[in-house]
């Protein structure tokens, strides 16, 4: 058990970096923030290095500084994860982060142990390209096995004729073509996993996108009872299947028929566990802390439910008005620069009307 | 108006600061602590300066890295709030803290402008002191007037005749000696006011001690309605006399028949304010950031009722079962050294059955 007082290394300096210090703070953990970039939101909440991710040097002082490392971000090279893991433990491990950052990998990690995934389809030419796009019906989405969030390294393709050149806009090299699968909406569970196989999870919630990126999350999502049974039972296999020590976000488009879909993985707080911080007695950052350090995971059940919305971009000028709005609750990451499109803050709002059922 | 992204500089490390820091960080404020001691809890979670309030360089340095500036602690030195208000705004004011910090002077306040205190009288001789102490009636209280807080520099007499003993036991000089006033129980209201006069005020709560340090806070307090306004408007009408910018904690006693007489004034976050943290859309410390930034002040009605629990010396072991208490909210301050009777952390524990009645 890693108890109070201990020191918790986070790579990653976004704000999801930022609200994991800040909750660590809460239960008297203090925290070691390592990024590369200037002005990282979490570097003004925490003691902290600036340093790249393949600095040795920086990442041997940071791993003697702390007591157990995590991540805020899935993308962080797996080289120097490992390098960590040497002398500390690493939650969630490597070999996780290398599944989640690699778009194919992760599909074909679903697909061989049964889990339900869109058809796809790897591919290395534009040739493939348009072979794939027609085995899978023609309307597909193109994607970059790496890098891919908020919408980025994707691109969308109504027909295999325009199979082509979406590879080339993506650059080309190794892509992943993904079956257009139409959906109802879109849910996501956040389940907490300890090294002992504990497990503790929020229920599925909703959430709709703007341009790709996630505009508002509802919880708990308007679904039946058997089908957020369902879709939290799928989030807890996967997570033991990876062996994911921490969080575990998974997407999962609702396809007609309630037949679940899983979208996309991060192992590591996600935007759509944001409300759990308001609604929650214990918020997705709070567990994260709880489940990393071996402690008794928290109660993942709601009090009330919320609609949570993002501040995107300029959004976030509307601060006044939400400061004014009663029972609003403002969450900004001090973030100096507003560009389109960029997380700057989220609102939460709970309704008190709307029953939690089996949820609570 | 003082808006996100600006820098709040607090004086004072301890708990009380880092709460602060803590809450203007979720609204994407920085801070900036000044303090003198060293592993100041409040240093681990933002931008710091360890130097002695009488230092002129570093308060000067300090000023010039903040956009205002507010106190967590009412035992500052008037000359340090002065020269920084020199340059920046301090809030509240070096006169609202000169009076907080001195006993003499704060009753002297309130019974001058006609608010309600217990009858007390000013010592500055043993034999000055077995005098007020008949004059009060025998049974009495006699207090240092400076750095009374959690009980210290105060004793208790039963008599005219352990007054002398009291006056030396307290190292002579000039003391305070306050009748003693049975009461029914002791409530506080934390009142938050804006320099145009803005207000907001928390419900009343009550109070129980132990070995004069605060244990449990009950919110809101099992007082009538009437009661309970006219405390909140007891609280108002000194904020505003006072003209207190931010905060204004007032302690009062519950004498038989309903009579309030006011006991403490603190012009800062206040241990009985903690369960704001949990029960309400904005805590008191975010409060207090949004009253010295001249923002809108948060609805400081709660949504539930709760009771807090604070963890002195070393109940702060209990943490492993806290934390496995299914909706028990803990909060660790990150202190190193437990002391005997010294503040660790608080749990605070939500009450979804009990009426919230007016104060919702």
């Amino acid at each position: 058990m890693i108890g109070p007082g201990s020191t918790i290394g986070i790579l990653g300096g976004g704000q999801l970096g930022r609200m994991t210090a800040l909750a660590a703070a809460e239960l008297g953990f203090s925290c070691h923030v390592f990024a590369p970039e200037p002005d990282s939101p979490a570097f003004a909440v925490a003691r902290f290095t600036r340093a790249r991710y393949d600095d040795e040097n920086a990442l041997d002082a940071f791993a003697a500084s702390v007591d157990v490392v995590t991540v805020e971000f899935e993308n962080i090279p797996v080289a120097a994860l490992e390098r960590l893991s040497r002398t500390r433990p690493v939650r969630p491990g490597p070999s996780v982060l290398a599944i989640a950052q690699d778009r194919l990998a992760e599909k074909r990690f679903l697909s061989e142990h049964g889990f339900p995934v869109t058809p796809f389809f790897a591919v290395r030419s534009a040739r493939e390209a348009v072979e794939a796009a027609r085995a899978a019906g023609g309307r597909a989405v193109l994607k970059t096995r790496r890098w891919g969030y908020d919408g980025r390294g994707q691109r969308v393709i109504a027909s295999a004729a325009e199979a082509q050149a979406a590879f080339e806009a993506l650059g080309g090299g190794e892509l992943v073509l993904e079956a257009f699968v139409p959906f109802e909406r879109e849910i996501s569970v956040i389940t907490a996993r300890r090294s002992d196989g504990a497990r503790a999870s929020y229920p599925p919630v909703e959430n709709r996108h703007e341009r790709h990126i996630l505009k508002t999350t509802t919880a708990p999502a308007p679904v039946s009872e058997a089908l957020a049974r369902e879709a939290v039972a799928l989030a807890e296999a996967i997570a033991e299947r990876l062996g994911v020590v921490g969080l575990l976000a998974v997407e999962m488009f609702v396809a007609p028929g309630d037949r679940l879909l899983v979208n996309e993985l991060a192992p590591r707080p996600h935007n759509s566990g944001h409300w759990t911080q308001d609604a929650c007695a214990v918020s997705q950052f709070q567990q994260l802390v709880r489940a990393i350090c071996d402690l008794p995971l928290g109660d993942a059940r709601p009090f009330a439910a919320a609609v949570m919305e993002n501040l995107l971009g300029e959004e976030v000028e509307r601060w006044p008005q939400l400061l004014a709005e009663p029972g609003a609750r403002l969450h900004l990451y001090g973030k100096r620069e507003v560009r389109p499109g960029r997380k700057m803050g989220h609102v939460t709002r709970l309704r008190w009307d709307v029953p939690l059922g089996f949820t609570r």
